[in-house]
């Protein structure tokens, strides 16, 4: 051993097993790409405050030859277009041509896409079959200009790279619009594009959605709830929910100077008073150092965690989607009598 | 979007994303560090031609108080230890806790392992469930000293923290032992540590093996075959296994400077004679350069590849048991009439 032992890119690493990102074969694949390109618009949206109108395009990819019908097709170009806030110039490559970049992975709050490898995952799905680059327009405001992008991710580094960039025209005043051409197979059915589409209206009768099938049709779904869901809180982590490594690493992270100080600040449900009790059970002064917590003092600290009561985490953290919204999502799309 | 946008390391993603490893719930996870270092150690014993003899012990981590039975115990420590060639001193950090690192990766060959993740997220398991560092002795000769170090993963960066490093007095002449100490389930039955030695055992007849149960048992699988199982060959990539992804990459890459040579070199059964043909069904001149040929070019390459007749790739690059050391194997472990 020691030979020729060297780093390995996540980007290798991921394209070798791409199977734990979604892309197991070509039908689910093209699934994936969809989705993780629709879950990155409405998020977008909806951190902005602004009410999602989002156009799906998948069409048959012909490559220079006669396009095959949809059903015999193996390639799609896949186009989502939002009018979300745009993404500033300087942030576009690493966001869609680097995996593990982000910014919803290190904060505790509930959103679509959390892992920062969605939709750089997905091009890099695109480029692996087709060659393809992601092409990425994404306009800020109408007073601004919109960028236009063509990137690759340099799988041997998991950098991006620039094949093209300028600025266009773009009749959008505002919002983003991400194009992948990857091999796929379109199918009806469970688990097709078709029904993630109407399962996303049914979830989500705030946006407005127009799905343009590979079979050329049109489907248009009008916004029938005009109200944003509420925001996602961020909230600390409860007590209850942290591993024994965790604690550990927040001992050593915290900015606080006391035990005690650390116990009610860095958790939810935590009172001073309770931090005390969490002491006292543990054997260890409320006045201690965090960074001087560890090993059987640390062990003994998360027993006591787990062996006091902690009221449980508030649930304004969650957006649920609100018993009006999710009926009228339902009158739309499913039809019988209510 | 653009605020608070930022590298994730590997290590956070799969600390959150721990079950795409195979650490999904405690029994799982039991089994799959065991295997991971099984795996290893095996591996490195085979690479260096050494007949491998190998120690399981798997105990219950008493931590300090009365031990529970193991049927009801959460916590154990897992200890294998190898006669295989030992590593080098500066390459113990990185190999067992650093995720994405290794020697496996990069090359076309048959190993156990692979992935340069096995080990190193075994041990991060056991630093986020148990706070414990992976401790490894490791020794490369009788003339060399053992070495003895205590790592953990930084988490934040995927670099390892060195918590120790000694030399110390080690009985074995060379070899590899290391210790982790996880969260985990005792079970015997499918998918369980015992079900997975017995395979084992089974499959490399080559191998003796002691497995100490949580138990106390000790079982002791003699080798019943003498001879290591014939050393896999590293291979070219064949030309129909590639994507039109990676064949972009290897036209960047190549350091041949003709398309013919780099098919012929590059490929495995890709004659000259193959490639000339190639060549021509693309409509490409076999001079030129490989750098040259991208866009549509590289596809219509990639097409004729596809429909041109190659011979199927050799088998030698496999390594079978074979029918003398499956049945010493089977003879072994399976009680019946044969």
């Amino acid at each position: 051993m020691g030979a020729r032992q060297r780093e390995i890119s996540v980007s290798e690493f991921f394209t070798k097993n791409r199977h734990l990102l979604g892309f197991d074969n070509p039908r689910k694949a093209l699934l994936t790409c969809v989705k993780e390109a629709v879950d990155n618009a409405l998020d977008a949206c909806e951190e902005a405050g602004i009410l999602p109108d989002v156009v799906i395009k998948v069409e048959v990819a012909a490559n220079g030859e006669a396009a095959p019908p949809a059903s015999q097709a193996t390639r799609f170009r896949i186009t989502v277009t939002d009018n979300g806030p745009g993404i500033v110039r300087q942030q576009i490559p690493p966001i869609f041509a680097k995996l593990l970049y982000g910014s919803k992975f290190h904060r505790l709050r509930q959103s679509r896409g959390q892992q920062g490898i969605g939709i750089s995952a997905a091009g890099m799905y695109g480029q692996l079959t087709t060659g393809k680059p992601v092409v990425i327009v994404s306009r800020t405001s109408p007073r601004a200009p919109a960028h236009y992008f063509e990137v690759q991710i340099d799988t041997k580094k998991n950098e991006p790279r620039i094949l093209e960039k300028k600025q266009i025209a773009w009749e959008a005043p505002r919002g983003t619009q991400v194009t992948l051409e990857v091999e796929g197979r379109y199918q009806k059915g469970r688990a097709s594009v078709d029904e993630y589409v109407e399962q996303t209206i049914i979830a989500n009768p705030h946006v407005k959605l127009t799905y343009l099938t590979p079979e050329g049709e049109s489907k248009a779904y009008r916004r029938t709830f005009e109200q944003l869901p509420a925001s996602p809180r961020e909230i600390k982590p409860h007590p209850y929910g942290i591993e024994l490594g965790m604690l550990l690493r927040m001992l050593q992270d915290t900015t606080h100077h006391t035990l005690s100080g650390f116990l009610s600040a860095d958790f939810s449900r935590v009172s001073p008073n309770v931090a005390d009790g969490i002491c006292k059970s543990a054997g260890l002064s409320p006045r201690a150092r965090p960074r001087d917590v560890h090993g059987q003092a640390a062990e003994s600290l998360y027993k006591a965690i787990q062996a006091t009561k902690i009221m449980a985490p508030p649930t304004n953290c969650l957006s649920p989607i609100g018993e009006p919204a999710i009926l009228s999502g339902l009158y739309q799309q499913i039809k019988g009598e209510f």
